[in-house]
């Protein structure tokens, strides 16, 4: 039984500004907690998953932070993206690579590098359930997550028929609104994690049966010619690509204590709070100041009779903004002088 | 006529906290222009008073940085108190300093070193007419301003008979509420700006008719013992000790774009502001943001959906606060540790 991980971890990050930057992303930094959430990532799956079958998905300029970040990977277990055309050609590449390495049979857990889990012994007895679920029925399994609350940010997946301790999935549902999502937490719908567990070669199977934009380019994969591949296939990501067009998706609930570490905001969720709720990361005062999310590097950050607000301050840039904005930092990104938005 | 100015610029300034310390404070800082406020009030005198006849009152701590702003100041016109015992003492103290130097015959105008000044000839020549009615009449004679707002953080005085141009008083007011303030606006009460102009001898004549606070004192001052007048007096505000209970007060109304600039919150009203109110100094970047205060010193300011916000940053440290709390930053200091609080 051979079972590997991909931990994908490429992404710009932008939306951890001006703390993550194109060179110093936000999968290298320690949100969450004390360590990278990409560390945090490749531990969590300890002993699941063994390092040497670990590999770790981003692209060439962080290629090398990853592999000092990560000095027990092994090094040909950093592979990089020529160029970033979402998650289907990427899982689709990974799979390629495992089925090189290990043959079709191997089973995938593919996760993102910037979550956070508080229950890491439920995560990996969930994805355990989820690798011997697509192992047995040839499936391609994705663990929803019970909602903690109604998140307009994930989308969302309606549980079916029961089959054998997983579900079939009745339908996937695109980010929805504030009170579609309340209706469909109250019905049992899941979050669409991005959780995903299956044999590699039924996985190729399905992408080559179902995936128009990346079937004609496989082959040029499979001979490793990957600047081909990606030269060739067209951008779409592994939900619309395969999953919502596969008749062999199955659904494993998870309840672990996930979260998706996306924006400022959701360090409130994450990290350790203070009394009045407040997110506080290095020399950092707060007095009379509630629910805030304060981040200083190199620099001392005093609050004063402040609610909800996100202050990052690093290296000579303060950003100061609101936990609603703070989802939504590109677009004042646009407006930001070149000088001032590019900082290293 | 010897026409003589007294510039008050002691102070401790915990108000601009991060930016003034006891070390940096408020009148060496280009808070309301381009140049320092104390620079500011010695120019604005000119041409009405001669930089010869100017006296700067300050502390010992600060003389030495007072000179250096200063070079065209005579040395011996930067007076320093021994110790901080409100403006009666310090004032007095001018008095006879002035009354040595050039006779109990002349005048006097005293003014403080934080004030903003839109219409510097308005306020010469308002200056200028109540030296004259104080030179005539043998009054004290302050200048009240005519209110912008109904300002709760001004004491007011209410005018009252008028004589030959200027008017009696009525009576002075402490610091309203904000309904009282309202009111008195309405009922052209103007506000105590702490202008005051005098014959240095009447003044001193009224401090030791109504003034028991200092009066036994004054003859040290007289002998030129400055330490044990300091020692001597109990400290007292020339409103209270002297103006309240003499009966040759007169006020002369002005209206020249006078502001104090006590707090965060002044600078939206004495510095230039942008489409949105925002009052920025410093590398400032504001992005759908309105009515916040920003200062930023040798670093970086991004502000992005926030409003009424005060934001300062320098030498490492950053203060964010609200336009309203800003006001009160004593008791924000007296929660933080002692090396945040007593920065350089």
């Amino acid at each position: 039984l051979s079972r590997w991980a991909v931990i994908l971890a490429g992404g710009v990050g932008s939306r951890f500004w001006p703390l993550s930057t194109a060179e110093r992303p936000k999968q290298l930094m320690p949100l969450a907690g004390d360590e990278p959430l990409l560390a945090d990532a490749v531990k969590r799956l300890s002993p699941l998953v063994l390092v040497e079958h670990t590999l770790v998905l981003t692209n060439g300029s962080l290629a090398p932070a990853v592999r000092s970040l990560l000095p027990r990977l092994p090094v040909e277990n950093v592979i990089a993206e020529p160029r970033a055309m979402g998650t289907a050609p990427a899982l689709a590449w990974a799979a390629v690579e495992i089925s090189r390495r290990a043959g079709r049979t191997a089973t995938m857990i593919s996760v993102h590098a910037d979550w956070a889990v508080a229950d890491a012994a439920g995560f990996r007895s969930t994805l355990a359930s989820a690798a011997e679920a697509a192992e047995r029925h040839h499936s391609l399994v994705t663990v929803g997550i019970v909602p903690s609350r109604p998140d307009p940010g994930f989308g969302y997946i309606q549980p079916g028929e029961p089959i054998d301790g997983a579900r079939e999935v009745a339908r996937f549902v695109e980010k929805p609104d504030r009170a579609t999502a309340e209706r469909m937490v109250s019905e049992g719908f899941l979050w669409n994690s991005g959780i995903f567990v299956w044999r590699v070669g039924d996985f190729l199977d399905e992408v080559r049966a179902h995936c128009v934009e990346l079937a004609p380019a496989l082959g040029a994969a499979e001979r490793g010619d990957i600047a081909e591949f990606f030269d060739s296939v067209t951008p779409i990501s592994v939900d619309h690509g395969v999953l919502e067009r596969s008749e062999r998706v199955l659904v494993i609930p998870g309840d672990f204590g996930w979260d998706d570490v996306g924006t400022w905001a959701a360090l409130r969720r994450v990290r350790a709070l203070d009394s009045n709720g407040n997110a506080s990361f290095g020399d950092v005062h707060v007095v009379q100041s509630a629910r805030n999310v304060v981040h200083a590097e190199g620099q001392t950050v005093v609050l004063y009779g402040v609610n909800d607000l996100v202050v990052v301050s690093r290296g000579g840039m303060t950003l100061v903004t609101t936990v609603d904005r703070a989802a939504d930092l590109k677009k004042m990104l646009e407006e930001l002088p070149e000088r001032v938005r590019d900082l290293k």
